[in-house]
């Protein structure tokens, strides 16, 4: 006479244990044959619990040391896999869709924090780490829907809270997919792509490796053990089975349509998000947390011929389709930032929308840090405040045009561009004591070149 | 005791004229000599009204032969420049910061249409253009806030009109810059940079010309006319100075702060849009139109010093800030379609917003074939329906992540993705009956390698 | 091969002209036999030009004589009767559904100016007219979607323009179901009903009168006419052919359903609001102009029967449904007023969501006199601007529970309460200089007897 | 170095318990002598956990009996009072504003189900209790932020999850007035309030009594339990304290200024809605839950002064304010029912909302009772579903104008009104089994006139 009351918990986590000590145990790879940690039946709302990205490894101190050390080699840690199997019990099967609902999701209670963070330049860098190349973290609290920081003060938001991870596991013709063409730009890439130039964040790739690799249920140290490492796509990148796509406004409602490459599709998530701009420029950019996920999953049979597709030289070449749910916040102002496709040599690019953006949110850098903020503020506010990163023109040779909008509501300040008002230097003096460490490193440091000659920039201290 | 009534005509056109012979006479170029050929105060609502961008050279009817040998030399017909004064009557001076109000918008009564095309690959191209190589049109009807096209049937959308471009008239300085950047990469470009291996559109910059040229007041044909057409920056890639930025947001009630180049700010308009998607996919891919603006200015004396920060080797590397309106439709439902910066041949790109963009589009492209649209009809389609580009993720190394999100709302049928119904085939056999040219060029087309194994696109006679 | 472009002009008004000097001839009554005085076909989009309601007789002066002295026998003067056929040229007939679409809709061209006013107590009142007897104005002026007031300063909003008046003619018998049941109420009003107690304005009804009437094409004076004339409803009700619903929220997109009564539908369109808020409380209290409507008419045939339900004795009891459009303005923040059903005295009332709403209203009003403008300011600005009226609880015996949401965008300055700051007084000494006559008649005012106790108001000058 | 992480977890309810048995003890009147069970300081979020109104009465089981039979006495269970004391220990005084900050909120884990109910004629009615007396129920399972019911299929909507009730102490004073003013309309009402005759809902008022009183610390069954229970308010109505305001958007973000009429402001909260439609309108009839709420306060002191106007004859006569959240699920079309003050059997009232309302409602429900529902699926549907009941008109005398807006999207068929299709009778054969009671008492059942004649309701079953 009456339904089950409530997500069924099917997997969870002691955020007292370290990343590899939890049972049901963790990965940190893509590859087939990590196995199934958990079984769940479509249209059954279950519930599973993530550490953050980095299990624990980047803590709530105000200090940017652990930011600087950070391992990369450990990124991301993913609950799961998850077989999913139809009211029958037969499992979801290659060339299905997963539909996978996300019926509600937030931080896990006692651990109701996140950070956002700079990397330094020598350790994972950043959309623009040739501008700020210094270890910087900034401690978020969460206050039911919305994060204030200590570090960032006068900015208070309501979150879009998101996985920036969700997927299926690959299949193995799929993983080598990725690997040579990964492995390719990693061996040929600086010769080849002149994106190098302008983009100055490295690895290019992060190939498999063995360091770090945590694996679920297989026995580390075991032979299978390290063929799978050796194997096993990092999960930096988002690809064709979902991954890290970082798309902020994946919230409560919203519905995510996977294809099936293994058995069960073999559904993983972690990198859980308060919140994140688009682009996420600061790459440890997100409000990154601990957080919980309670989905539903429809499986539709034959749904990756059926919906997708594929967009390369083979049926696997495809990507997943997203709904974005209805419980979004309401935003009525916003305030756009521009930038065409000339770097700040004045180089002219052809259409390239990274280099577009990369001017628009510098652009949108150097107006904030006149209302009173460092420029490693506004690039962290940046990175994961409900900013909204747009192509706005991609036709319009030689200049694509980018577009970064931000809700002017986040401020407790008028950010508008006033008539009556000239303000002289900073229009507040703001605490800039933010976690940070040295750039040790001898990486050439962009500059603007006519800040520099005025000499007059309003945080200096910021850049020394 | 009363304020004026209504907004004040400043420049009217005159739509059984053409583009040369109207009164004040229209510019299609960039330069600081073009005379103003009106001043408006600070304060006063005015009004300007705009043939649209190819001055009439591309028809209402129902063929794409114009659209195939359109004059690319003479895009876009502007209307301007205007000179703006404050109170008392003292003119805008470079440095200063003219904010431009949008107050209201439309297109010019008894001329209610407009159109969206596909260029020819040899004449023009457009983002897909190694997908779409032939001409293409289809034309729009408006019925107040809405848009439906014989050519496009199921589809009808509020639009969210707006002025392609809207922009201040460069200093020399400034178009030194500009020709210079433009010129070597038009000269360099092939060699150096890897995006034109991706990104088919040609040519690559257009460098000024005195073919096609107009240069509003100034004499044709004349010594000075000779000199300032050899100068003048084309008009079609957004750049310093606003111009053709294609922001599909800048709608009823948005604000554009635009830096001061010359004395009078010397603003032109034009490029009108009923609606268009971000990015513009199919380059003449918003619904094109002539129409008319209100417009409200106010200077901010010394503002680009105060608000802008240049970006770029001197203090005139800067872009304009935008204010987004109140009004725009509302929708509640979007449908995301993924890209991620591996191309269609398979290869990794690294961080490449361009590439992940294009396969995005395309994903999109394929998948809203399936309901029974040929793919250029839907190509058309997300060049001007409100749908969003996003930049998801920036920093995920190798993959830039980029999304384009299609509000449901627009199709008179349920476009999701379904559990329980497989339909088979095109799900509604629609008139594919839309105006297009043939290819007789010689250029190789992209096509998707796995549909052709196959053999099995529903599209099959769009492509022949 | 083309389509025709653009509305269809059938009915304009000229207006330097007077109200009943139009051509084609206007309406201010409801009656079957006013003859319709144009024609249209379903799906063609047709243009409907109108006077505002009171046809020129209130005027941009600066000045409140006219509004104490205004004519309320000649409201609201309406454009029509048009007359809907089908593609076939067959009419709309008794018992069909008329579908109209809002597709575009404003001020007219060079009138782009309203006003906002409370009546004398003696001539018309308003919601609140116990409390403010006074007659006064206020002339707001249009910047595209935007108005503001010389008289009410410090706020601007963008409207939402709607017709106040939509409704298709009656039938002879619901004429007298009209006339009948109004009829009644006048003149056995005071004895039954209590409302009258608390909400002071009167008349209770306004029944036919010769006085004012306008029937369109039927000649003043003749047999037929002085018939018409004392049978024919008066408009300011809303009832069941639509009529004065007044509802803000119908514009542009926004569709209609309203019922056939007559052959032919007879649709009449009058009344025009830059924006309203809901509940209109001062009564003359939109920001009322003349202006235009595009709409697009559809017949839904037997919809009668078929979508509406009568809800009393006879099937005629119905009432219109509708649709509300997707393009609006979009506001992030309310700050919301509630009101209970206790009155002015302390009185308990029943459930009575009148007086909840009107104690709602005058909290607002009371609270927004705090920063700066004197009550009658307020009482009009609520009338105008875009705030939403709600039945927040109808069951919690015995006090019902309404509110008033009021948008803060619209203010130059934040109306919400403060932690921190304790201003004292007027927050900002505004121009209380609002076009306001005397109050001569002698019927009592409601005050607010603790302030009176006080004598501290901060807008004692404007009750004097 | 480090911020207190999460919210303090302040009362706590044990759902295995009776609502008598809990610890800390609940409460069901107002009254300032109840003792607080806990302390709070401003600026710290706290967590108050609630049993749903009934304290467990209602059950999720499939049967409407024990809503025939619920007990009146003992609603609302509330969870408090709360004192709250301002950061150097001093508590909130009399004359205070306490804004309450909603940072988060929603059901009980373990608990995610919810009940919406009509009560039996004879034991609480609602507000259209002459149209449907029996005592009818459904039950609605929650699955993140969406609730659905197999008692009402075909719809699911994202909650706005909120409380029914918050709420200051009232003082000695304030009591007083309630009791007086509500014991004389429970004496005097019936011949001297009109709208008894259209509203059916018994009683007027709920005066205080023994019967069910739960006080908190108070201990039962000694003197000055028995003094305070025969003075203590019943929680039903809204009042000056805020208390059963049900206003349905006080969700997350949201903020309350309630004022403060007893030492330490002793906030009470409790009857947590999953979701709610304004008025709700069965008046069992939110979608009822237990729950919990993440609150933060802050004192303004002398705030009551400073910002609120008393409206009535003593200083106590006042009403919270509110501000609304920016987090709600995002609506674009909504299908709008009007009423007018003419009630069923075609009586005109003047002015009165309430009774447009009422009209307003019974036009919906009728309406969609056409697509496969039966009237009193719709009556429940209609509470509980986010829909917007607005006062339209309230100065077109003698038509008052209310209207009901349902967003179109909860349904899983498009409700509109179609021109092409002509359904014949109930469009879907939903199961109309919802566990429902006969009605056994013997007061007048309000008809439909028309449709009794016809004999031909769609839904006879529901009725017989």
């Amino acid at each position: 006479m009456m339904n089950s009351i409530g997500p069924k918990l099917v997997l969870q986590v002691d955020l007292k244990k370290k990343p590899w000590e939890q049972n049901p145990p963790l990965h940190n790879r893509w590859h087939p044959e990590i196995p199934p940690v958990a079984d769940v039946r479509v249209r059954e709302v279950f519930r599973v619990e993530m550490v953050d990205f980095s299990g624990g490894g980047i803590t709530k101190d105000y200090t940017a040391e652990d930011i600087k050390h950070a391992d990369q080699s450990v990124v991301h840690y993913l609950s799961g896999p998850v077989r999913v199997v139809d009211l029958d019990g037969n499992p979801a099967e290659p060339g299905d869709l997963l539909a996978v609902e996300i019926c509600n999701l937030g931080p896990l209670p006692g651990d109701e924090w996140g950070f956002t963070a700079i990397f330094d330049r020598e350790n994972g860098g950043g959309f623009l780490t040739d501008h700020f190349p210094r270890a910087t973290k900034a401690i978020w609290y969460f206050e039911g829907i919305y994060a204030y920081s200590p570090h960032i003060p006068g900015v208070r938001f309501p979150g879009l809270v998101h996985p920036g991870i969700i997927g299926t596991a690959p299949s193995k013709e799929l993983l080598n997919i990725w690997n040579e063409r990964e492995r390719k730009l990693e061996e040929t890439g600086p010769q080849t792509l002149k994106l190098c130039e302008v983009l100055h964040s490295r690895p290019l790739a992060n190939l498999p490796s063995t360091k770090g690799c945590i694996l679920g249920k297989i026995q580390d140290g075991t032979h299978e053990w390290n063929r799978i490492a050796n194997e096993a796509a990092r999960t930096i990148p988002g690809r064709e089975n979902g991954g890290n796509c970082d798309i902020k406004n994946l919230s409560r409602g919203s519905k995510i349509y996977l294809p099936v490459f293994v058995e069960g599709a073999n559904l993983s998530t972690g990198d859980m998000h308060f919140s994140q701009g688009d682009g996420e420029v600061s790459f440890c950019g997100a409000i990154e947390m601990s957080g919980f996920l309670e989905l539903k999953c429809e499986i539709i049979r034959n749904g990756m011929k059926e919906y997708l597709t594929p967009m390369g030289p083979t049926p696997l070449h495809v990507n997943p389709i997203f709904e974005i749910g209805p419980m979004e916040p309401r935003f009525s102002e916003w305030l756009v930032f521009e930038g065409i496709s000339v770097d700040e040599s004045g180089q002219q690019h052809y259409l390239d929308a990274s280099v577009a953006y990369k001017r628009a949110v510098l652009n949108a850098i150097d107006y904030l840090s006149k209302f009173g903020y460092t420029k490693e503020q506004v690039y962290l506010l940046l990175s994961c405040c409900p900013c909204e990163g747009r192509i706005s023109g991609i036709v319009d040779a030689p200049n694509a045009v980018a577009t970064l909008a931000i809700p002017t509501a986040i401020f407790d300040q008028d950010i508008r561009p006033k008539v009556n008002k000239v303000p002289i230097g900073p229009r507040l003096v703001r605490n800039p004591v933010i976690p940070q460490c040295t750039y040790d490193g001898s990486l050439p440091i962009t500059k603007n070149p006519l800040l520099d000659q005025q000499g007059s920039s309003c945080n200096m201290d910021a850049r020394s």
